[in-house]
């Protein structure tokens, strides 16, 4: 099932924009729970609150070998109906990108990739060539220095908002989609005026600080969908016990329905 | 040893500015060889010759863990006395790029590491803090889409330019370098000129059609050093037999021979 039916499938079915990040920090694992076990448990105890995974590739890449073993266990016990982000930020010239599009789509299995916008276009190509899966631009990212080069004036324009109109016009199958922070509602309320009807992955809800009443309010479409908000620490860590994944979910669930009361229509 | 010493020993003790990436291509390697026998053979045929090699990680992971496993044993198969770029254009949030920088150089144990600069600062400092790595940050890339963001003009001077000069600013412990296209020599003139005496990685040479003479005369500094020439492509396919080692340090020490026809002092 390609991505954009899975999204939709998985939010309908758990009434969900949630997306919880599969970003398992070594120091701040529970004693003895390997990273794989870690993310399992969380996933048992979440999978009928998201709409989405989304694993950062750099918290396995630290481990080796071993880490990208925790990362293939990771994605299979994933239910097959909920659809996985590979968190990647990938970018390279076309000949290079299509072999990272094979290790993220073909080896990896993800059902979606995030890709840094820098190269263009002959960059993201190799990505939405496949027509099932979804390719994920940074536009405006969550981090306090997004602002060194993706604030910068291009004739009126900030870059964000220029990567945005671009991606807009690449989008030719719907298959496009951007990454813009929680933590700037002004921006994500003129990325989703710029891009009405794109599919954004929304992180920075949680420990970041994004306030989530904002980022509904902007970040979702005219029919209070097409928004993926992602939160990583603040399920993952909500406990630091034996009761990990119990913890976990009551934050889930607490952030799922506090995401739902402003969703609109309701 | 640090990056900057390996580096300058290699260039000297072997004369040459050439780096070879080490990207195999699985369509493109001789039958029956592997990933790692490959490479062992290609290494092994011209590191009297390089300055220095860069694999490039997407050729890795586009085989999985499998993939992985030959570019750790490639890594160990280089001689301890040439510096190794990872060339991985990674970027994301500080928390995460600590990740990164722990996968590319404590793991995988590259002197250096190639960044997508679109994440500004924060996604940068979890690199140069290693203050005996180096990271290279993607300036003017060789792919013809590179004009769709990297060209564009804030306050009169392009996004390329804007990123040269920040990183200049960045390089207070003097282990930033940038990555600059062969094809585009005009671009590459414009970055060394502004960044005087920052090391520069300069792939696009040989199948992508970069000049050598011009990249030798616009890309060195005013000691005819601090640029790293790669070629991928010209030398590891150099001919799809069983001679495919010979033909490569051929190729090698052509290119070596004729970048050095260029320097200057020569």
């Amino acid at each position: 099932m390609g991505f954009k039916r899975k999204l939709r499938e998985s939010v309908e079915r758990n009434n969900s924009l949630l997306c919880i990040g599969l970003d398992p920090d070594p120091e701040k694992l529970p004693a003895g729970v390997t990273v794989a076990q870690f993310n399992r448990a969380i996933i048992d105890a979440t999978s009928d609150l998201v709409c989405a995974y989304k694993p950062n590739l750099a918290f396995y890449e630290s481990r080796g070998i071993e880490g990208m073993r925790a990362l293939e266990e990771t994605v299979a016990a994933v239910p097959s109906g909920i659809p996985i982000i590979g968190d990647a930020k990938r970018g390279d010239i076309g000949n290079t990108a299509r072999h990272y599009a094979q290790a993220l789509f073909d080896v990896f299995r993800f059902d979606a990739a995030t890709l840094s916008p820098y190269l263009g276009f002959d960059s993201i190509e190799p990505f939405i060539t496949y027509a099932d899966k979804c390719a994920f631009l940074l536009c405006r990212t969550s981090n306090p220095s997004a602002k060194d080069f993706q604030d910068l004036f291009i004739q009126g324009q900030p870059l964000y908002e220029v990567v945005a109109v671009k991606a807009r016009e690449w989008n030719v199958r719907g298959n496009i989609g951007l990454v813009v922070g929680a933590t700037y509602p002004r921006e994500l309320a003129r990325i989703r005026q710029l891009c009405p009807a794109m599919c954004l992955l929304i992180p920075g809800v949680g420990t970041q600080g994004g306030d989530v009443a904002a980022v509904v309010k902007q970040g979702t479409d005219a029919s209070g969908v097409n928004a993926i908000i992602n939160v990583s620490r603040a399920v993952l860590y909500a406990s630091a016990g034996s009761d990990f994944a119990e913890a976990a979910r009551l934050s889930a669930l607490k952030l799922r329905d506090e995401i739902n009361t402003h969703r609109c229509p309701a």
